[in-house]
């Protein structure tokens, strides 16, 4: 898969992702290491609950999420490092036997003011079910080096 | 642990948890599943990138620091239940060995104007490095209920 540098990137454009499907036993033991509360951890404790069923935990979906990044086709030359996000929301809760995808947008390309070899991009990343609702979203911003003369 | 409902908090309340041990081979690990770049994986790949040495992935950082939430102060009725991030940011790398601490600070408090049973309430949530260095930074918004009449 080609590697995109900063000269690449234009406001618009849309890179996709795989699909991963979300396993009972994955929710549970995420949030048995992170987030061990009742509407992560168990189906009848979490009928109960604001959630009404088993969800996964918004950091596992987030962590899902970079999974399919990493493995998907926005591929920034030296790697997808975040400096910071902003709009971050779970709109949705992602339950056991969903498929997700994610969807990368590109909103904002900005060179560097002080660094003439690199520049900052936004990027909208929307994580989707398998009826193409939104279970992630957020804008986040990456530094991306310039293509090496 | 008392469990805080709306009532309970107020702008400039402070929060603590206990700390957490970041071991290599938890990051390694983690990394492994969700966010299999270098420089989270290989301490040798790690010297020539940007963070001239092992990492843990941000999203493990955000994972952790939702542990140290759930075992914490920080009990807000219902749950921690995040319905939006802002100002999302991973200022410093967290490294095998540091010791992670998170401060919960409320920034805000809003009764809802539509539900006269519960409120929102933003929280500045900070982790610290042993050093006392901010590794993450977020302000959560959490939508909390009053207490029961």
């Amino acid at each position: 898969m080609t590697v995109l540098y900063f000269d690449d990137f234009s406001i618009g454009q849309v890179y996709k992702s795989g699909r991963m499907r979300v396993d009972k036993d994955a929710i549970i033991r995420f949030a048995t290491e992170f987030d061990p509360q009742p509407y992560h951890l168990d189906d009848a404790a979490a009928r109960d609950t604001v959630f009404r069923g088993l969800a996964a935990s918004g950091w596992h979906t987030a962590a899902m999420t970079m999974r399919l990044l990493v493995d998907g086709e926005f591929r920034p030359a030296g790697g997808i490092i975040g400096v910071g996000f902003d709009e971050f929301s779970w709109p949705r809760p992602v339950r056991p036997g969903d498929e997700l995808t994610v969807r990368s947008e590109i909103v904002e390309v900005r060179p560097s003011k002080s660094r003439p070899d690199r520049g900052t991009i936004r990027v909208r990343t929307t994580t989707l079910n398998q009826n193409d609702e939104i279970v992630q979203s957020y804008v986040g911003t990456l530094i991306v080096p310039k293509r090496p003369e």
